[in-house]
């Protein structure tokens, strides 16, 4: 029997995941809180619009949420016209916001004892990878929910990963977060010692990318700070909210995170200075400031 | 006209560059400052072994080195028994070891005004990669010696870039070392982070290496590190000394490689802790120190 889904939040990322769903067949019914983004969407695609949270989860047998931050999520389920208050006994429901870890096992656990299965199923692939349905997706909670809901995150994402217990999704994905801010970091130095010394940089990327110095970001972030272009795949403001997650759970946990630190504090220097909506690869320019040099020959 | 080569440095990383010249029938005569490292490779391959640096330089049209730091070149090239003694105008000199970039342009300099060109070519790959011929190598120096000795290069690597001049192959080498360095640091945040939420390490690795935190380090140290398999592909004291090459260079041009910095600092500890010979991945044991945690599961 096909699931009946239902959708809340229609961000960019958002609307990608239900133009994938509705392309595979999935019946989808979405609510978002800015109505005009749901209207929107109904004109281009065979989606209905529910008109409540409550009535939303009354209907469906699966949700899935794509909110920005933990009080969202929280709000999105909790809230005084949130999801529990219509949500059967039976109910998947898959957060693939990134939030909190401690925060996901908690709403798990709430969840749980109204017989609702929750699982944290925070994706990795940008706005990209959401319209195209390449998604990485990491997802955390009990394993035969996990199978009940894998046809559907397949219609989203190539690469599913069942982690393990509610909140390893979230941690995954905050692993996956330092990775890309402080390889980040390595192509900044690398990038602003060789500008230093005049070295054709483009062509360094390329000699040694393909060794034990390669990573996604210096192939394909560096050319980009060399041509001097910022368009986000990423923003700086949507990076900072998922390394205070990182810095929140490092905390929590008693961990040093030097250098993911390091990187939150420069770009709160590049936010400051209205920074904060370009692509996160502008991290370089932290480092520009503090040298005088710009990786970039205007 | 076959080149008559002359290869200075017999260590791990010569004496696996010297068999893949022999075997692609480059005549090679060798010199050590050990003899016995001469005489026993001797034993398995067709090489002459030169008397003196003196003699070897007078017998060749192109000379190798591959010794360990910057004062070792230095005393090959200028010392009272060193290369530039016996070597003949015409001659190209090609240093394959890792040094200072500016040491590296002034002995570009001293021996141009004997019409000797010297190209400064260090390499990336490791012990295996000099041993199986499929080493990176990063040329700076003067464009018509790098086309001259270009076959050569081939017999020890597969990817060869003419970087630009003098200096320019151990800056970019040196940017290598930054990236992979951080890199590193970043695998062991991430895997700190992990650990300490209990997630499946390995299957977190495999769940992101392919997206925006991807990295050659996470690919192939991490699942080491997991291992608790600390055996070097690169010593934390070659890494050390590469750093100091490194952070040298940002002292001379005035940057702030913070994260660079902050590597160099932990594997001190490393290597106050007896730990200097294992491999660069075990950077994440300074953090497990810190933490009180261990990656590896015993």
């Amino acid at each position: 029997m096909t699931s009946r889904i239902g959708f809340v939040g229609l961000g960019i990322m958002g609307r990608g995941m239900v133009k994938n769903l509705v392309e595979k067949n999935h019946p989808v019914t979405v609510w978002n809180r800015t109505p005009e983004k749901a209207e929107s969407l109904k004109k281009d695609l065979n989606i209905t619009i529910a008109p409540s949270i409550k009535s939303l989860a009354e209907t469906s047998d699966v949700v899935l949420l794509c909110v920005s931050d933990t009080p969202d999520v929280e709000d999105v389920l909790f809230g005084e016209t949130g999801l529990a208050n219509g949500l059967r006994s039976g109910t998947t429901v898959v957060d693939l916001s990134t939030i909190s870890p401690a925060a996901s096992r908690a709403f798990g656990k709430t969840l749980a004892e109204k017989n609702i299965a929750f699982l944290d199923a925070p994706v990795s692939g940008g706005s990209e990878g959401a319209a195209k349905g390449t998604l990485s997706i990491m997802v955390g909670g009990p394993e035969e929910a996990f199978d009940r809901v894998k046809p559907i995150l397949e219609a989203m994402g190539t690469r599913i990963t069942h982690m393990g217990p509610s909140g390893s999704g979230q941690t995954t994905k905050l692993m996956n977060q330092i990775l890309v801010v402080v390889n980040m970091l390595a192509v900044s130095e690398a990038l602003l010692l060789g500008r230093a010394a005049d070295v054709d940089l483009l062509k360094a990327v390329r000699a040694v990318e393909a060794g034990a110095g390669g990573s996604w970001m210096l192939s394909q972030r560096a050319p980009q700070a060399i041509d001097g272009y910022w368009q986000p795949g990423f923003t700086i403001d949507l990076q900072q909210k998922d390394l205070r997650l990182v810095l929140e759970s490092a905390r929590e946990l008693g961990l040093p995170l030097l250098a993911t630190s390091l990187v939150h504090q420069l770009y709160n220097k590049l936010q400051k200075d209205g920074k904060g909506g370009l692509g996160n690869h502008a991290l370089v320019q932290a480092l520009e400031d503090l040298s005088g040099l710009k990786v970039h020959k205007a």
